[in-house]
């Protein structure tokens, strides 16, 4: 499913399988998922966006065709029939971002599958939108279990290795409160790392009573924004934590306003992990003498992720599947994947997900 | 119960409850632990211990008299008729230990309920095996709910505590392997605190199946030492680790030879925590090339704690009491101290407690 | 000197030296730093003043009398005649703040001497513009060389420790461009801990040539933001810095847009230390998606500090006295402290001392 | 020149130039060090060693081809001519070590230059030993001054870069003391490491007084260890901390004893790293209650490097080289190679150095 024009409807196209090079992986997708990212793509927002692309950077599949010997990054040798899950991004290996300061993530080079490589070469094959990956020899792998439900793994590519990303910054102690702004993807792995690696408490405020279920499910206390004010949210928060504020919060709104709210709603030297903004989306106003410095705050910005986070969040998934597939709200095939853009650009899911056979 | 010479029966006691000072606390104990150094102390191995002394460190009570405004660490005001459990040591707040470092458990001015003060002078009671314990203004006092199981709150104070300082130096990863060697109350602590904290998978290894069935409980694999080699244990943790070892060692024996055979599970740049040498137990033998340098390994001492571990083990238990009330293997009256001991030298007890009205 | 009006000058006044207690120092105070904050408390524009007070947090001076033993943070057992420097702050060693987080900067109740502790009662000497000063048992006390110059000191106990608390978070390495914003007192503390604790480049960005030039003298490169504009700023940064952006950017300025200009000369993952903003100054308006998340940013309020910067920068003044000697401008008698508060209102300069005999 | 058999003499061998490919760089050696790990390798104490193989994985040299485009790590495009320092290992970027970990120095499939890549078949030029190397296309390199003295900088490729890496992984703070054992080269680079990221002193101690010297240029006070005894060595250490010991040990000298010495000049909590431990040496012997357990002492392992290292140490060179060339005691032709492996073992040479025109 390839979008030529920004805001047209993808279309079904055909390309030819290249002949596999050395290390590369040729893979028959089972799930793709739909990020919110792809809806801003697919408007034309994303200044990344080569055209024409296969978009969908989130898949899970099972591997058909491979050239040479390879191995996953946990050192179990890729076979042909291989349920696997990949890392979307591949860095350059090679610059300061990879090499001095280790940090993957923040290559200038990175090439992302789906996000920033067209179809219109060889190999043509490098979105999840499809029947087929071909995935390149650097690109990290990992096998997922056969029992696992496809769908409930595509996420940990992006939202999920995002969360991870934010939460691998910081160092939760048992007792702490975390906030968590937002119950989408990203807040609902939110609230499930924050489980996971120690919190005590986590606060989910949202706006969509569905949602917020998931979110209370997975063991959150959670207030709905509609029904709630600034201020109200304010004084619980402070009340439950015998007036101190939150240890953590988590931004995973992405909205104007998202900051000036949330970072009230910490502790003197608490952690503001920002994660949601994930296109311009104006300018927040902060009162730094107040809110930053008087306060000894840390405000950290979390962009994307690297293949450590993706081991992350796949091992947090596979501990519980059933907590996370409720996140999947809507299913579709792949000549439906303009109907599946559709509700998640509107809102209407959580997740949806394309599911091939 | 006064100690008053090495291996010989406590005694039984009275002494006058001095006079409050201002901030001081008299609190009515309702369970005192015992602690395996207890019984190191009582047989005159600790050169730490004054006579006579009254015995315990680990102690849960009821406030029933209090001089002047005291207030809870997180900031409640203390009240007579209060539930609560404090921490155990109080350090000098004046020493480069307590405010270059910021580490209050490496004072060296550190004094200890029922480890370093005496009982033969004002205000006499400063240990818990005792009806009253008069808490000085500088003790750090937490409140714990009405209907909690004092027994199973008082190893808080201590192995708890110790625990929470060894995860607290170290960051762990959702995908990480722990191993703990010792089922005994550091190792119990180690298998909540791994789990509560990230981990993957924890592995213990011990000797009594009694012990091991709690820690399988909470959620360990285990292996008895009995049934399996050296050899056996470390081929199952490299096979369960794709080969690499694990992430993080706990050892929670201090016994000889435990970090000869700990230290060799882990993984490249793994992390060895050691916990459980409480007191003398000979050398141990490390070939620093193979084990320790060229595998890139570090090694972690963990001495006591202080009242941020003390805070972080409280939220662990209260989070799910039961799983720990499972240790209290056996309960006695303050009369019957010296039983208590003796079922601790034994090691008949994984945990024994003295409870009171 | 006492402040009874705002904004009216301090007048001198007597009181008595009250009977030492326990633990307490009688300093004759040898320097008195004038901080900026003096001036806001001076002008009423800092909510904490309390009235009347003695000015003057800052200060070194020789012990007169002592009652009872007193030891120095790091062990030493103080003596009439000493000469000494002393933490400004005291820390309740009670809350969540002292305990659990070991933050006794973010101690809810800290005492202040010369900002929030009026001279209304006894023991009244609370503030450094004064001959002498009471400093309390948990008052922490450093001894210095007796062959120092005292007006060189004073600054270790207000921005010299502010600077050494916000590197205290962050970790240099050796390769790294920092850039600091604004050669004031904290500025050049800046340029002294960057260099000290590895960066191979040091910018700073002033406006004053005379302050510029003792930045220059400690080794750092300096841009007059007068002869240059912001953008030809970052780019200067950009090209030093093979188009990354500096590694860590310190704000020493408080003034509103400096967060703007400062936040875009990071590199991707780089740290934004905010120290400057002592009092409101209006609000920064940041783009999230752009300089925060996008760039994977870390910003980090500094509010004040404690015993341990304090010992850091004692430590890092006594290693090159003389680099630090020309940052004191003006040197002023008790009975002229209006005047020296007058040429810090006014910028004259970098800063100014009161010294006694 | 060519290393056929343990313990024979290198020999002078012709190979020829293999026709690049895409990224390789050849480049025209300009010195080559000579490490303590050469002269165990022409020993055959080195397991990983293949015969035959051209030592030397220590080297600085002058571009003379490139096959396609190739940058720096820093960004800089690479040309003929360029004088270039290269990181001596290539790691997968593909292992659990290198993607999840991060910590490239620990991949298992880590090839080294001069190390563990035989000569034996094409393209052979894979040794500093040697006119021309032949850099692989992931080989990550610097570029270096012109002006630079070859000889000073080919040891950051290696002693320095492993330096880097021990530092990199504590933070020191301004009025920290760190005690070096061993003034080889791995303790000369601990000494200016500690000097320049904060260390107030630094002890060195060893046995050779012109190595001393060297330290002793750079800052250090030096204990001779011929003349004082481990008990006068640990008074002299307690004495300078006040009592505490010790802020961090470098162990720079790999010889049985070492740690048992070293770990008992630590203060409470302080951090051994240890470094020095190439190949086997035999068993350490550690009472861990005393020396580790009690006293809360972190040891950490530190083993090779990573490029991130390369790039401090090049960095901490570049600011002081001629602090560095005295380390080079000894220059020698290439068909010298025998004579420079021959002062390296007789411990003659602190640092000998091939050089070629």
């Amino acid at each position: 499913m390839v979008l030529t024009n920004f805001n047209r409807p993808l279309e079904l196209r055909e390309f030819p399988v290249s002949r596999l090079e050395e290390g590369q992986v040729l893979v028959k997708i089972r799930a793709a998922g739909i990020c919110g990212s792809d809806v801003h793509m697919w408007k034309g927002e994303d200044p990344r966006t080569p055209l024409p692309i296969i978009l969908g950077h989130e898949g899970v599949g099972r591997v058909v065709d491979i050239k040479g010997k390879r191995y996953t990054v946990d050192g179990k040798q890729i076979k042909e029939g291989d349920f696997i899950l990949w890392n979307r991004g591949i860095s350059c290996n090679m610059c300061y971002y990879c090499k001095v300061l280790r940090e993957p993530s923040l290559c200038r080079n990175r090439k992302v599958y789906g996000i920033n490589m067209s179809c219109s070469e060889p190999p043509y094959l490098n979105g999840c939108y499809s029947e087929y990956i071909l995935l390149t020899a650097d690109t990290d792998i990992f096998k997922i279990p056969e029992d696992i439900d496809a769908a409930v793994m595509v996420s940990s590519s992006c939202s999920g290795a995002t969360i991870a990303h934010g939460f691998d910054m910081i160092n939760l102690k048992v007792g702490d409160t975390v906030v968590v702004q937002g119950p989408g993807p990203l807040g609902v792995y939110a609230v499930a790392f924050a489980k996971k690696l120690g919190a005590s408490e986590v606060v989910v405020i949202g706006g969509s009573p569905s949602r917020l279920d998931i979110c209370r499910e997975m063991g959150a206390i959670t207030l709905n924004r509609h029904d709630t004010t600034v201020e109200e949210r304010r004084e619980f928060i402070m009340e439950m934590t015998g007036g101190r504020g939150a240890d953590v919060v988590v931004e995973a709104v992405g909205s104007k306003g998202a900051v000036e709210e949330g970072i009230k709603l910490l502790r003197p030297n608490g952690v503001y992990l920002s994660t949601g903004f994930a296109q311009p989306a104006g300018l927040e106003q902060i009162d730094f003498y107040l809110d930053v410095v008087s306060k000894n705050i840390c405000i950290q910005g979390v962009w994307v992720s690297d293949t450590r986070h993706t081991w992350q969040v796949i091992n947090l998934v596979l501990d519980k599947p059933d907590a996370f597939s409720k996140m999947i709200t809507h299913r579709f095939r792949l000549d439906e994947a303009n109907d599946a853009l559709a509700v998640m650009a509107n809102r209407q899911a959580l997740k949806a997900v394309i599911e091939m056979q």
